[in-house]
Formats: structure tokens, C-alpha cells, sequence
């Protein structure tokens, strides 16, 4: 094996990306290294690039971006029992401590220590990764590398769609990049009776409505309050899954949900906002959730339910293919809003 | 109108039933006179049929029989707002009492009243019914018969596969008479990812295959436990629905149920038999729940979403269609375990 | 029985009250007529009293005010099957459709047409209140008046405590208002692990302590953040009990809200304000719980359970005991903040 | 430090055990050793001595046994982090695998690979005993030995009692050994209206009315049925506790269970045994709950709040100490009914 690999990497605290030649990673007793054998961008990855306030506040540069992976096991350490040696994984991007009190009681995905891949430590826009073995999620062989890719990102839009009880309800995604797009689609899957959905992209809201969207509007040019309280017979919604973080959307969202209604929130806000809590939370006795990462590793199990059965095709949200070398188009194509996930292969 | 209607009767303590002229019943100011236009045939109607020990331990004869019924408003008591003459409506068969503590808890299910029609009081094996304006749900106009007359019967298969989470799980379903069935279709609808049946009628084993179940087997003539386990690589089920009451397909049905998993139980037993109790629910901390009738009305609300979505179609469950004079027929059908559902019309 | 009644009436659209003569209510047919014995002042009473834009907005005099009452059934409607004549009763202020979707699927409590007496509809400062059956709520006859009418606003802090899993738990209650300082009472009765408040007013902070809270801060004076995060080895708490509308006090409390925590809201805010969405709810995976009224008839139940069993001792709740014309005493007492509960007796 | 040390030893597959001298165990690179300082009997303890089908079928001797201990941290191995040298540990008795899917999603008490201490691997009647960091519990350094030692046990009946909504409801323990004695302490201390024990020892009749039963009652000799229905105005219980694992008592709790209640389920019966399926669960729409082991570590953290925050008392639990070469006659105490825990040290 060779001892450096191409990656892509926050060089320094500015702006933009680069391809260097660094060092394989080394493994640690209870890790696995990982060959990439594909990732794909994330919204993070957006505020990584662009290093805004956040990705300064957060990150320590050099790190290698990118935490939507997969690739095949190719060594692992002294104490690892499974996954095996060649087998294809996918990668869970939060490294937990194992150790405190949310960690010990199921709540992992609430770790106080998580580190997440590409952003707290190196991530996998490179040829290989370094990570711990439980965080490697075992694919059949055949699985498609895009369905395999997106599982981690998948994770996130079925952790928010099965926190609400969306069987025979009337549902409101409201912003649908790809995570949208893909909560319409575990929406569908799972039994809701309605879809109702918003965005500013044309394209996403074209696409929304092939993915099962009973109703796809432009957040701002349509009348959304009007168009769905008629599509409701004045009632509103039962349930609201907040993918967007604008809080013109979330003021939507919230106008629109019933008495008695659920919402559950994965969109990130530009920071705090005004809202109206007693006519959107507390009279309305509305169950309010927030949603962070995925459940571990409940909804990798849920993901991979989804995913075998059918229920939910993966495969048409990769709408592009890039190499690793060309994250400046990749990234590009992401930011465009014309696309649905940007798959990267070294 | 006329004074007198046809009705199909249990006029004494005896096996049978027969057709009678009998008075059109009056209604009280909290009810309506329903006009029937369909009814549909249900398992405990075998057990009035037959008169067996449970029958014969409940009802006071004569009883016009029946509880699965649709028509329309023809006539309103004093207090009732809604709904209207004219209304096409299913009925609930549970006339409740809105005063128990579970009446006004929520739990009018389980109301310690509960009239049942065509049990406790007359039903609506007739041209006419009188009952509580609240147990008229309103359908739209041009609902099919089939499926009006199914809905409360299909609110059964509802409550029963709603009350676990069966999201992207493996699940059971011992026994395929309608409701099973029906069962099936539901769970197919809210995002199961694998469905396993069993029965011992070879047309309803089939039946079964056809409404969504990867694996429908005989459940005496086939190794259920071992094709089972196979099919789900040695794990069992997550969830078990029990719509059989027979004792050999519970015990088998907790046999193939995993650690943790949930159990939902409608199927009613002919009696006290032996249970496993430790291997079957304490050590496998298993969740059961027992199921009864409908939650009113959210059940009513969740089996709309379903049919409107088009989620579950309910059409092909009616297999038989007869007079209602032709009860002899319609009961000697349904007896044979080679059909779905029959229906009835005055 | 005489023909007309003293009575506390908002008379005109301007701030004050007075009192009049009025006839005694008529009832209808599922209602029933009391004979007020005490009554107690809400925050809501101060908004009517003081005709802030709320009331202004909402009510339109006359209206007899007053929605905490209890008294003796003196007389019912010719559909009343319970309670009884001479019966003592305390009222469930909320009178509903029994109609609505929420209504029939025992969600009355926040019902579409909720009339609340005393704002919607006459209340009872007054010698005689008219209202649905179903609304009286049977008590022993001995049931001390203090504890009879301070069930409807117990409701409020059992249904806000219930609302979480509070066993074994750290709480904070943000507001010690009469409500706040109840809830306090039911968060030690059920289990809470340690109980923390804040409030603005010293006699209230002191009365928190007598009723069982570990710590009771001000919530501006002191260093609330740092000495709760002290006191809970810098965890934080697992639960919230916001009963105070402040903005200010709300950030505290989510502040102080431990990742996975839960959050139940009864303070109404002055209006929309800034909240910081993402690191409030979001990232930090909370669950937030809007609470309106009380679970109808839940609540009324498990208060009752409290009552009973000794667990929760409302007496020493009402400091403050006026007749019914000393009407501007007692709101001038309770605007204070030197008081816990104010009782009126006709 | 020593070579060899003193156990308690099941020596070979007959009834009773012996004290042997046997090599001090040594760490793998995940365990801690901990010096023993007190342990107690528990049921299965029994089983064991006494050596039934159970325990033949199970333990591969010579085994150490025992599995409720404390002790102090003497050595750890290459990768604990946590607990320190020194640390004074209560032990879960469960050691379980961390990989499969149970101990993956937070149900780690379901664990498919589950050793437990005393039984499957040697166990905690000896000076020294070896366990996996992760079960190694910390206390304050000054909490009492008879708390440090009951932890385990105590699990039990926090796990059982909070797996069912108790608070404002009446409830029956059918079962008054120590873990049904502690329920009802914890019963008590999270707001239980009424609590109704059952047993067939009178010195543990008389031990749960002392730790707050209401009615306690002699399971054979009362009338149960008809006293516990008079004490609930008819209506029977809210919710059933069931540490018994007898079979008759099976049939009074879920006889006495109200529609729509809950029964968690602790009690091991001896067989699989006739039981009224269809009315103690279908028809009632009975929630019933197997209780397995302790959710870990849920079930710690909630322990140590109850015991923190002085809810409940666990001291007065152990009602008699011996020296652990003195098993014998411990045993012969814990057989006879008339004792609470047995502690042992060594």
C-alpha cells in the first residue's frame, strides 16, 4: 500500500477547498481504515467551503472535509470484532464517546463529546479514512454505490420523519434540498396521506413533486397559506417537518399546523429569530422536536428497512458525479440549487 | 314511509335466523333513522348464528341482527346537529355511553356501557336502523357500497395495526380471515418492511399473498417457525398482529416474536389455554397489547386517510354479494373460509 | 327562589368591573344551574380587570367574569343524567363542542369552539353560573372550599407536570406565580429528583421553598445560570416547566435545558419575541410540549388522584380570603404579588 | 496482594455450594477488579443453591456465584477510562456484548449475548471479582453499604414500577419479596394513589404496609378480589405490578385490572400455565409489559435520583447480615420468608 493519498482538504481558515498529498491515516486499536470508494456533499460541506461564521467558530484547520462515505474495510485494529476486513460500509459521520450519561441510556446521537468526520477530525474526501469500528455500517456487496453513499444523509431525513406519527396524516415539509426530498419520499413510504411541500428552487419543487409531493409550492410566489388551507378544508396540517431553517418558512409552517399537531425541526436557523410562541406553540398545545443527527443506530436500522423493502428508491436523488479532483464543479453544481446530491469517487 | 320493514332476526334461543316483518324502529331526540343500503357479514355474526356458548351468554332474543352497516339519513332526532338528512354514512357499531370515566377520557372504546348493535340492541341486517347520531360517520356521496360497508370492520384492521410501530419492520400476522387480511393491506400501506401470514385456508393463505404478503403459509402444514427464521436470518419478527384466537398460532406467533418486539392482539380464543408466559413476554420483554373494536373516533379518522390517500384499497375484499333474504347462503359462504367478505343488501 | 342575582360584571369596554343585579340564568336541557359558594381570582381575571389588548380582543360585555368556581347543583336540564341535585361541584371552565374532530377524539381540550365562562360566556363571581353538565365536577361533600375551587387552576399545573417525565428528574419551574408554585407541588409528589425555580417577586420565591423547591432564585437578581448549572454538576436540567411567559426567563430555562431534554410551556408570552431556535431546540434534540387548559377530563382525574391521596395539599394555596363585592380589594391583592391564591365568596 | 482468595463456590451439579479458596480472577484489558465489600441474596440465588431444572439447565459449574455487589476499584485494565482506582462500585450483574442489535439501540438490558455474574461467569460471593468497566457503577464514597449493595436489586424495581404510568393511580403489587417490597416503596415516592400489595408470608404482608401500602393483604387466606374491588368503589386497579410469579395471583392482578390498565411483569412463574387470555387482555385492552433486568443504564440513573433526592429509603431493606462463610445459614433466612435482603460480607 501506498503511504500518502489524495485529499481534499481546509487547508487554513479561509475560504474554498484544496487537493493535497497527504499521509494514509493510521488506525487505532478499536478503529477500522476504510477505502473510499465514494462520498457526497452535504449542506455542512456548503458552510465548510464558503467558511462561514460557523465552520470558523468550529473548525481547526488542516482537516480533510466530508462526512457522507462509503468504501470498503481494508485493515482494522487489535480489538475490532466486526465489521470484517473487505466487507462494504457505510460510514456513520459521529464519533461518540461511549461514555457519558447520553451515551449510556441510548442517546448517542446526543453524545456530549461527538466528533463528526470532516469537520472535528479528518473526514473522507480522500482516498481513505480512519474511524471507529462501530461507526462502520456493513452494505450487502451489490448495494449501488449511490444508495450506499446516502445512507448517512438518508438517516437524517428518516430520524426526522419517524419522530412525528405521520401514518394517514396530512404532512408539511417545508424546504426541500436533498434531505427534503428525501423525508417526501420515507413520508410517502410510511403512510401519510398527504404531502404538502415548499421551496425557492423550481427545480426542487419540480422535483419534490415526483417524489410524491401531493402539492409543491414556491415559499414566497404562492399563496402557501391559502393554496394549502383549501387543500385542507381549513384545517391545516397534522404535522410539520421543518427542513428549511429559514424563519419565514418556519413562521409558514407553524400558520399552517393544527391544534394538537406535531413538528419536528431539522432545519438550522442563521441564527435566532423572532417567533410567535404563544399562537404557534402554546395555545396550539403543539409537540415540538428537535432533531439532531440520526439515531444510533436505531435509524440505521430503520434506513436499511426502507431501503431493502423498497419502499424507498434512493438511487434518482444523485443527480451528479464528480470526481474527487473536481470538487470546485461539484460544489458549484450543489450550491446552484439545480440538483439533488453531488456524489464524489476519488 | 311505511310502518313495517324486513329484517333478519335471531327470534329465539336457537341456532338460525329468519327473515321477520317488523315495526320501522323510532328514534330517540340524540339519534337518526339510517335507510340501509348495504351490510356486511362479520365473524361474531357466525357466533349469533350458531348460538354458541358466547351467544347464548349475551343476547336477549329477539334481536334484529348485523353491525356492519351503511345507508342513508332519513330522519333526525331533536338535538342532533350534524349529520344531515340525506347523509350517506357508515356506522360505528358501539353505541357508548359519554359518561364513564373512559367515555371522558378518551377511551369511549372500552366504555363499560358499550351497547353493541345487532347484540344488545337491534341491527342493521334490515331496511331500517335507529342509533346515536354520533356512531353516523358521513361519507362522500359516491364512497362505493364495498367500502362503506367495510369501514367498520376495516377499523378493526386499523386499531390493530396502529397500535404497534411497524415502520420499516418485519411483522406477523396469524390469521387471514377479513380482518387479517385487512390487516395486511394496512401494514403494507404504513411502511412494514416485510409482511409473514398464516392460515389454514388455503384460499385465504392465498388471498393473503395477493394483498401484500411476502410469505403466506399454512400454519399446521408448513414450518412456520423454521421458513420464518430463515426469511428474517434467524431473528424473528419485530411485531406480531393476532387475528387468529387459536392458542397454536399465539404460542407460535410469540415463538417467532424477537426480544423487545410488540405484540397487538384482536384474535379472541375459544377460552383459558396455556400460555408460556416467561419465554413468551418476561424474559423477552415483550409489549402486548390487547386490542377492542375502534378508538372513537380516531380510528375513524386514520381508516378515511387510508381509503381518500388511496394507501389501502378495500374493493376487493368484498367477494360475495347476496340479498339480504339470502341469508342461509350469505352465512353458509362465509362459514366455508373461501371467501373475503359478503355483503348484504336490503 | 329569588329572580335576580349580585354578580361581578365587566360592564362596558373599559378597564374595572362593578357589581350588579342580574337575572339568575336560565338552563337548557344538558345543563345544569349552581349555586356558587367560592370562586378565585386567575391571571386571566387581571387581563379582564385591567382591559389590556387581550380582552379587548377577545371579550364582548357584558360578561359575568370569573371561571374558577364551586358550588351546589340547585337545579338541571331535562337530558342531565349526572350530576345530582345537591350535589357540591366545582367547574371545569372550558365548555366544549363535543362535535369537533378534536372533541370526538379526546382532544377537547383544545377544541375549535371552546366557549370559556367568564369571557366567552357568564361566568361565576356571582351567586348563580349556568353551565353544561358535563362540566360539573362531583366533589365529597366535605371537600374544604379552598380546595374545591382551586381545581380548575390545579388542572393547569397537573396537566403542565404531567405533560413530562419528571421521575427522578432535575426540574426547573420558570415562574412562581399561583400556578407555578402548584406545579412545584406536583413535581415533588410525583417524583422530580430536585426542583428549582425562579421569579421576580420575593414573596413568591419564598413560598416556592415552603412548597418544596431545593433552590428558588430570582430571576434577575441572582446568578440563576451558574448557580443552577452549580447545583446539577453543570449539567443543566432535564426538565422545563416554563410558567411564566417571560422572554427572558424562557432563555434562561432552555439555557439551563440538558441535550434530550423536555420543555412544558403554560406561560403565555407578551407577544412574539427573538428565540434562539438552533441551539435552543435543534441541536440540542428537545422535545417541547404546548399546553392549553386541561385534559378534559384527564386531568380532572389525576387531580382528584393527588387531592385524595394526600400527596398534594392545596390548602395553604389560598392566602387571601374577600366577599364577592370586595372585588377591587381582592384584584388589588393579587396584582401584588404578595399573595398566592385570592378566594371570593358571594 | 494475595494469590487466592475466599468464594463461594457451586462446585459441581448438586444441591448447596461451599467455601473454597480459589486463584484471585484476573482483568482483560476492558474490566476492572473489584475488592468486594458487601454483596446480598437474591432469588435466583436460591435457585441456584437449591440447584432446580432452571439452574441445571443454565450453570456449567464450578462457577463462583452471587451477582448483587459492591466493592472498591483495586486494578483496571489497559483501555478503562472510567471508573478510577479507588472508586467504590455498585455492579450490574448483566455483562453484555455492545455489538448486537439490541445492545446497538439503546436495549442493552435485551442483549442476545448476556452473561450474567454468578451464573454465566463467576460472580461477587468472594473477595475479589472481574467485570467489564462498564458495569462498574460509582457512589459516593459515604453512602451506606446496605444502599451500595441493593442497587442491582433495586434496579428491578425501578425498572418495573416506572415502566407503567403510576402516578394519581391505584396499584397492585401481587408479590412481597424485597424487589415487590421496593416496588412499593418507588411506587410511593413517584405519586401512586393507592397501593394494594398482595403475599403469602405474613412478616411480609406486615413489611409492605410499613413502606407505605395501603392494603396489604394475604393472597390466600383474604378475600382479595372482593376487598380490593370494595377499596376502589368497584372499579379495581389502574395498574398491576406483578413480582410473583404465581400463577394464581396472575389471575387475581389481571382479574382486578381495570379496562384499558397496564401490568408490568417481573415475576417468574415455574411453567407455562392456563390463563384467561381473552378477558385479562384482549377484551380489557390490557398494555401488559414484560420487565427484564434493568434498562441500562436508564434504570441506574433513575435509581440514584430516587435514592439522591431521599424519595425512597432503601436501608431498612436489609434486615440481616452475615458473614459470607456463613451462606448457609443466610440462605436458610432468605428461604424462609421472614426476612427482607440478606447481606454478606466478607
Amino acid at each position: 500500500m501506498a503511504e500518502t493519498m489524495q485529499a481534499v482538504v481546509k487547508a487554513d481558515a479561509n475560504p474554498g477547498l484544496e487537493v493535497q498529498q497527504v499521509p494514509i491515516p493510521t488506525i487505532k486499536r478499536d478503529e477500522v481504515l476504510v477505502k473510499v470508494r465514494a462520498a457526497s456533499i452535504c449542506g455542512t460541506d456548503l458552510h465548510i467551503y464558503n467558511w462561514d461564521s460557523w465552520a470558523a467558530g468550529r473548525m481547526h484547520p488542516p482537516v480533510i472535509v466530508g462526512h457522507e462515505v462509503c468504501g470498503d474495510i481494508v485493515e482494522r485494529g487489535s480489538m475490532v470484532e466486526t465489521p470484517e476486513i473487505g466487507d462494504f460500509v457505510s460510514l456513520e459521520s459521529h464519533v461518540i464517546c461511549n461514555q457519558c450519561a447520553f451515551c449510556r441510556t441510548g442517546l448517542g446521537h446526543i453524545c456530549e463529546n461527538t466528533q463528526l468526520i470532516g469537520v472535528d477530525r479528518d473526514g473522507g474526501f480522500a482516498e481513505y479514512i480512519a474511524i471507529h469500528a462501530q461507526n462502520a455500517w456493513p452494505n450487502p456487496k451489490d448495494l449501488p454505490l449511490e444508495i450506499a453513499v446516502l445512507q448517512e444523509n438518508f438517516g437524517n431525513a428518516v430520524h426526522t420523519a419517524f419522530a412525528a406519527d405521520l401514518r394517514a396524516k396530512k404532512v408539511l415539509v417545508t424546504g426541500c434540498g436533498p434531505v427534503g426530498l428525501m423525508t417526501i419520499a420515507v413520508a410517502r413510504a410510511i403512510g401519510a396521506r398527504s404531502i404538502y411541500a415548499t421551496d425557492i428552487s423550481a427545480y426542487r419543487i419540480d422535483f419534490a413533486r415526483r417524489l410524491g409531493a401531493d402539492l409543491a409550492l414556491h415559499a414566497i410566489d404562492d399563496p402557501v397559506i391559502e393554496t394549502i388551507r383549501d387543500a385542507t378544508d381549513g384545517d391545516g396540517v397534522d404535522v410539520l417537518l421543518e427542513m428549511s431553517g429559514s424563519p419565514s418558512a418556519i413562521d409558514q409552517g407553524f400558520t399552517l399546523l393544527k391544534r394538537g399537531g406535531e413538528a419536528a425541526l431539522l432545519g438550522v436557523a442563521p441564527g435566532p429569530f423572532e417567533f410567535d410562541w404563544d399562537n404557534h406553540i402554546v395555545f396550539k398545545a403543539a409537540r415540538v422536536l428537535g432533531i439532531s443527527g440520526r439515531k444510533l443506530w436505531q435509524t440505521w436500522y430503520q434506513a436499511r428497512g426502507l431501503i431493502r423493502s423498497g419502499a424507498v428508491d434512493l438511487a434518482p436523488l444523485v443527480t451528479h458525479h464528480y470526481k474527487m479532483e473536481e470538487f470546485d464543479k461539484a460544489f458549484e453544481t450543489m450550491t446552484s440549487g439545480e440538483s439533488g446530491k453531488v456524489m464524489l469517487t476519488p
